[in-house]
């Protein structure tokens, strides 16, 4: 998928105008808070529930949105992606819902669950190679096909559709005073910069250490263009797309890391104070806010729980693998 | 615990009062519809999570009710019942933002996530002998010290609290045409009854086969008290109270039962439409709609999604041994 970085970057009005759009389709998840987790964490935590999203992830936020889109803009035709899974599931349902076809190209390294999500959605899988070069060859294939390409996360229509998960955490709880959410391609952090620079609201990111290209391009102060993921975090080992490189730079106060371990740590005291089941992906954000008393420390967080989608044996065996 | 049967039913106001003084400690559980899993039920579904409630489970709410009227009534003194462990770890909760202590009997062949459970939220365990004999000897042993008896369900201000799920239920579906629970001791489905009676809303139970003694009772006219459980659904093993009994068979329209295998394919199928992992208890509901579509399909169908509260492994081991 070739990127064109052009001035489309998403706003305040595009988030709010992809809110209405998306209000027939997807879930305004529930924002929850614990006292028990509270007192693990040290902080007052609010959790956007995107795990309980439609096809279980936030993904479907920026999906639908853009889906929606070419349907206002009347522009027929399936779509194609890329994606580890949760971005898949996300468009094909979205597709499904608007009477088109999605095409999914899937590494064939990814989680079989998330290929079976992706089909029970209605969505055709691709499989390449798990490179960028096999990846981007078999996508142009489908593109030279005449299909419209959604990109992942490096897409205004999808920022924007994802910066609805905090401008509903936002009108939920109006009084917090930083957000934290996982970081992959950009496309959540993102958005959530976006909704919540008018209210003032800090904003920080987690990156897994070993996909923390985010991290690397920030102190070079360039987004760097190579990286070898290997974090259990499947859904946050995508390279960090520019228009998300652009926003992040200017609306994110800071990017943690976190390892494979402090995932688990995390995925465990979720259940455990929670009963949810959350993806590598989500626990992130538990496991940077317990890393870092000196920014959370009695502060009022918010926390977008990006979702749900693990096959319950791998959960069960991260848990017990790291159980404390 | 003996059980006097006296005239102290609870009605809706006493849920009302109940829900007002249980505010500040219990969540307001969300509630949750979706189009894939109503497709494949045939209904229209709205699950009040209360797998979500804090401790696990809809028990906290009957137990911060009961705690929290020895407070009004100016009673001070520790708390102890019996439980398998639901209405324990609630009771233990309960007891602890109370200042007080809980004594729990346990039978020895409890799950030990369930035990863990209890002493997490600060219980003292005294483990018993699976048997009602016991059990009973040992919670008398208690008593004889002057702590204080909180039945799990054959009692008025369990009974109101339990019933606030389905009240918060109501407002947020106001037009729904039935409601369907979990029937274990009574306690969730008598306080059900009470809250849906008077917007005239049909009211449904569901029983594990291997502990159908409220289906025996309704039968046989009269309430049995023998019964050997034999179902995979822990939290549902008890035979029904005494008070619960006079509700279910006023205010109850009917009580399914549902096989152990029900049960597995109906949690896994919550699982894969809702990303959320439920106890068997759970479950029944679910299984109990997909068996009657003569009852329910087309239909406008609150549920209470009564608990969370599993192994992670023994959850794996049961999706997998009934997949489809």
């Amino acid at each position: 998928m070739h990127t064109k970085f052009t001035a489309d970057l998403p706003d305040i009005a595009d988030i709010h105008l992809a809110r209405t759009r998306i209000s027939e389709q997807t879930r305004i998840t529930p924002v929850l808070n614990d006292p028990g987790l509270d007192k693990e964490l040290g902080c007052s935590l609010f959790c956007k529930c995107e795990n309980l999203q439609r096809t279980g992830s936030f993904k479907f936020r920026g999906a639908s949105n853009a889906v929606l889109r070419l349907r206002e803009e009347c522009i027929e035709g399936d779509v194609a992606t890329h994606s580890s899974g949760n971005h898949g599931a996300a468009l094909a349902l979205a597709a499904k819902l608007d009477g088109r076809q999605a095409h999914i190209v899937m590494p064939n390294d990814s989680m079989p669950m998330k290929i079976d999500s992706v089909r029970r959605y209605g969505g055709t899988v691709h499989f390449c190679d798990p490179t960028h070069e096999s990846r981007e060859r078999e996508l142009d294939k489908l593109l030279g096909k005449g299909v419209i390409p959604i990109h992942p996360y490096d897409h205004a229509d999808i920022i924007a559709g994802q910066g609805t998960a905090a401008l509903e955490l936002l009108l939920n709880e109006p009084t917090l005073e930083l957000i934290i959410t996982p970081l992959g391609g950009g496309g959540l952090v993102s958005g959530t910069a976006i909704a919540a620079e008018s209210p003032g609201i800090q904003v920080f990111a987690v990156e897994p250490e070993g996909a923390a290209d985010t991290v690397a391009s920030l102190q070079q102060g360039r987004r760097i263009e190579s990286w070898q993921p290997d974090t259990i975090a499947d859904g946050l080992r995508a390279l960090v797309g520019v228009r998300n490189f652009a926003l992040i730079s200017s609306g994110v106060k800071r990017v943690f890391t976190v390892s494979d371990t402090d995932i688990c740590r995390a995925m465990s005291l979720f259940w455990k104070e929670m009963r949810m089941t959350i993806e590598p992906s989500s626990a992130t954000v538990i496991a940077a806010i317990a890393n870092h008393p000196e920014v959370f420390h009695g502060k009022k967080v918010g926390a977008i729980v990006s979702g749900g989608n693990i096959d319950p044996a791998a959960w069960v065996s991260l848990l017990e693998q790291f159980s404390e």
